[in-house]
């Protein structure tokens, strides 16, 4: 099972505008720190965040309980202007962990009710024995010869946009969640996907849009070493140790 | 004129699984804080950075000149494993403005090449009297009543990037470029861009998707004033002082 | 037992001026920058990090094993432009473990030694049984209004700093050690010294330099809780419940 | 003529402490950042900020005006959970400077009044024609042989707060201000100080406590540029271009 946890800043929105909309430099280095400073913190638990919406971000979290989510959260108060709140949820596929986090949160009132602050809401955790997730790092053939270095900078990332949002749109249909991770990476939570599944949909991507895609899968306890392996997956590819575009690695 | 500045991190995917893949967190950190610190520097003269891919960021520089990105450079230089190369162009058009600086850039050779460190390739820059600086700060109408209170955090995630594609594909065609900043809010670097045009795009957008989206229109010399005249431009549509969906305010 | 760790920047006064004198803003940042970011990651195993000489710092370690010490370094690789050596060391005086860490690593080569990177030199580390800590937090009764408020705030630091020496130098006849962690605030890891021991130096300080101090005194396994621990016996005396200068909570 | 500034926290203290006391990591890693982002803003105009006691900070500003001033707090208040008020003075020794930055921010209330909140009280600014800054850089000969590699890293500390003692008593009486700057380094921002007059203390030092120093000083304009002359004095030093201690560079 893979445990999910939804962070959310509290009633951020209108304290952007309070009592004037804030400086927008500002807002950016709030929103790029506080997402860095969860990364820090989970991972010292081999977790894993990702940025999503920055106000909302969604992060695999095997192996943190509940006392590590309340030392984060006070960590965060005491730092930033800003609190945040926490739901968290376990499932077989990363798509209901997310939901199940996401309902145990909004239990207890809207993302800008000017009440609801720090709140931990717990739907489940994983435990040692069940724990598992499983990541597939996708990247984008030769980005760099074929676009970053030609072409300009925009249009670059105009199809990498547009890779992620096929990529979203096929992969929520297996249960599976879809992150951009910087440059031409992707990050997928897709416990429960087969490989099979995988290559069939970059197969599609590439007939649709004719961008080709190949993707490291990689299995573990932990996000954080479900991560590395798919890393050396997608390694073992780039190396041309194996012709298949969808190669897996598990501990 | 708009100045843009394409800031690119010297060959980075490379370090990045040099000697073996580095561990996810540590990169996702590296990237935000970066992306943070770029943004503290060049808001220190009125400009205003884009994470972009992270990799690769686009910025809005009007008021930076030469000597202030060489300063940013260095101090890059100082304080992280990598180092980070520049190209400055200048444009009528926020495209043709980016366009300008990833060729000029590119004349120095690939983002990955191991000769190619901490250029600064400057095709164009904007002078005082000439600089001009339009950008939408466009959003969601009651995005946190009608999904992030209700949906799963992943599903307003994926309608949001759904609406960032559509925006980028109709915005580049009026030579206007579209980044998100997080939340249910993107901001459109778009001089030449007249509003009954970016309201055309709108109108479509909800007549295809069926989302409401609403725009502020700041007009300034600098990014700093142009984003906050369009965050109180579109304040003024929140409140309710104009029935608009884009709305226009200049110094 | 008091479990210390040496963390020790890698060559680092021949990295500051090569191939000139880097940016002496830059270095500030890198410093503190480097020092709050081993805090958050000690901080995640309830560890205490001192800033001491920012290129070599010392900290209270007891519950961080050899793999988290190892996960720092690594993570600290990938983000800045040096790496760090520790050396960790257990005793019954905060002296005594912080020398046996200091020995430990100095026999891997010199702070300065171009062959030595990034070495983990473990002399001791303390098991969970015999875990102990014992932190005092000392301050300057009122210094706000007899200091701060009214005389220049160079006199204010220079008054301080005098503090700070008298109280190393008494200190450390007792094994224990000394640390300035902000406004008139010090923390003493004193494993082994009496409260009357404590006292008597706070007396003595008054007698010789006319300054009044208090202390709080916390015990517990590790330095998050000892610390929280003194700061309530502090804030025992600031409010009155206690007359005595010198006040003791353990777990 | 010098001009400095006073950066104090607002109402830091009972902030500490209220609702309780706050974690001590957190509190640490809070003001080590701050007094990152503060001198990477200041830096922004060839300033240099010294954390000194970190809920108070000196800073040497000369070419920060008042609105580069205002937009530093604002920036504070943006991303932090404290604010920072701030008095600025000019004079022609440090010394002074300090007192009237201090005295005039003292005017508007004390550093723990609830009312007092970003004040930014200027007393006084250094115009381009008159702006002179003279920074002495310090450091001790051959510590990492003579301490950093043979003896405990607490006993190095030891004898270096022990010089910093010594230098703050003899460098107070001439005017010249002394803060830590890492390492066995320390910055004498030192106007009107005659090499002569340096060189004498650090001649009584030797003799007093058998510690050997050296200096580099530097004259400039701006903080920036004479800390980097002193850098580089001090380089000459040490690379024997010259067998003087005290060795000035100017622009």
């Amino acid at each position: 099972m893979i445990q999910m946890t939804l962070i959310q800043i509290d009633n951020y929105g209108p304290w952007t505008v309070t009592p004037a909309p804030r400086t927008e430099s500002d807002l950016q280095i709030l929103q790029a720190e506080l997402y860095a400073d969860l990364q820090r913190q989970f991972a010292a638990k081999q977790g894993l965040v990702f940025f999503t919406r920055f106000d909302n971000m969604l992060a695999v979290t095997n192996n943190s309980d509940v006392e590590d989510h309340l030392r984060i959260q006070r960590s965060i108060r005491n730092r930033y202007p800003i609190t945040v709140s926490m739901g968290v949820g376990a499932a077989e596929t990363p798509y209901d962990a997310q939901r199940n986090a996401s309902k145990a949160l909004q239990n207890y009132g809207g993302a800008q009710s000017e009440d609801r602050s720090e709140i931990l809401a717990v739907d489940g955790l994983v435990n040692k024995e069940e724990s598992f997730v499983q990541l597939a790092h996708i990247d984008i053939n030769g980005i760099t010869e074929s676009l970053t270095d030609i072409v300009p900078a925009y249009d670059t990332s105009f199809i990498v946009n547009r890779v992620q949002h096929f990529l979203m749109k096929k992969l929520i249909e297996k249960g599976s969640l879809l992150f951009f991770i910087g440059g031409d990476n992707f990050m997928s939570p897709c416990n429960g996907l087969e490989p099979e599944g995988l290559l069939k949909i970059i197969e599609e991507i590439e007939a649709e849009i004719n961008v080709a895609l190949k993707a490291g899968i990689g299995k573990a306890p932990t996000a954080e070493k479900a991560a590395n392996l798919a890393d050396l997956a997608l390694e073992e590819i780039r190396d041309g140790f194996t012709y298949d575009l969808v190669h897996v690695m598990k501990e």
